[in-house]
């Protein structure tokens, strides 16, 4: 049994729930020229969404973290070790690729619910 | 128990399955200049793979897409709002990175099956 | 229930365990500019993880490679073609992205447990 969560856009879900893992994704809302303060509005988002599905960030298992510029990767880390339960710390990846717009950052998580 | 779909290279598999899910990659046989006639050919890849694993695109969890140039996303969105099952709409991200040769798209998706 | 192997990072994991799958990230300890050198590397690094959370390598379901020149490419496909399970061969998808310092590659993988 498959649970989506709708998003913005209806060709795409929010979240997907399946088997006692969530899945979900987020950019930031605001599309400030800082990369730490876009880390921060999509950690955020990503709270809202776990939290919508049940679950929390002490429960996350993996997330895959999409930066636009690499040199700019502290700015990410520090948002991240601001933000991540230190008790339980999630696998982490961090690349650089190309996002949409004035987006700096992309991060997708798996969490049990 | 993990069930494995042989590809056409013998150090990969096309699809994985286990614990009623398979993870199955695809991009375009055809290598034309249009990103939306590669996506396309991708996605019914796609199709064709989660058929032979006993499943369709109803059933997907998460599609992870790979584009060469971002520049070109609405080409893609064209492709992936034509074939999306709406009542089902997987997790979505996509992502500028580079692919090889004249791939200009590569698609990672999760399904139930 | 999650398990979580801690890595060098304190706000990030090298592992996580949950429901029979483990997923786990591995880079080049060393930093030599040869692209193959550092996939054996991170490869080796890969199997000491699998080792440590009870697997190996014969039973990866998916491996995303990430590498940061994608003219390089045959030289990732030379370190992965010696190294992979040819009886049990993972899906798999490789990447050109950006990557923080000298890194080359970095490699996440699932696999049973």
């Amino acid at each position: 049994m498959i649970e989506r969560v709708p998003g913005l856009i209806p060709t795409r879900s929010r979240a997907v729930i399946r088997d006692g893992i969530v899945t979900t994704v987020a950019t930031s809302a605001s599309k400030e020229p800082s990369l730490y303060a876009q880390a921060c509005d999509a950690l955020a988002t990503i709270d809202r969404n776990l939290r919508q599905a049940g679950t929390n960030k002490s429960r996350i298992l993996t997330a895959m973290v999409y930066i636009t510029d690499m040199s700019r990767k502290p700015e990410l880390n520090r948002a991240w070790d601001e933000w991540v339960d230190r008790v339980n710390p999630p696998l982490r990846a961090c690349l650089g690729v190309a996002l949409e717009g004035d987006d700096l950052v992309e991060i997708v998580v798996t969490a049990e619910v």
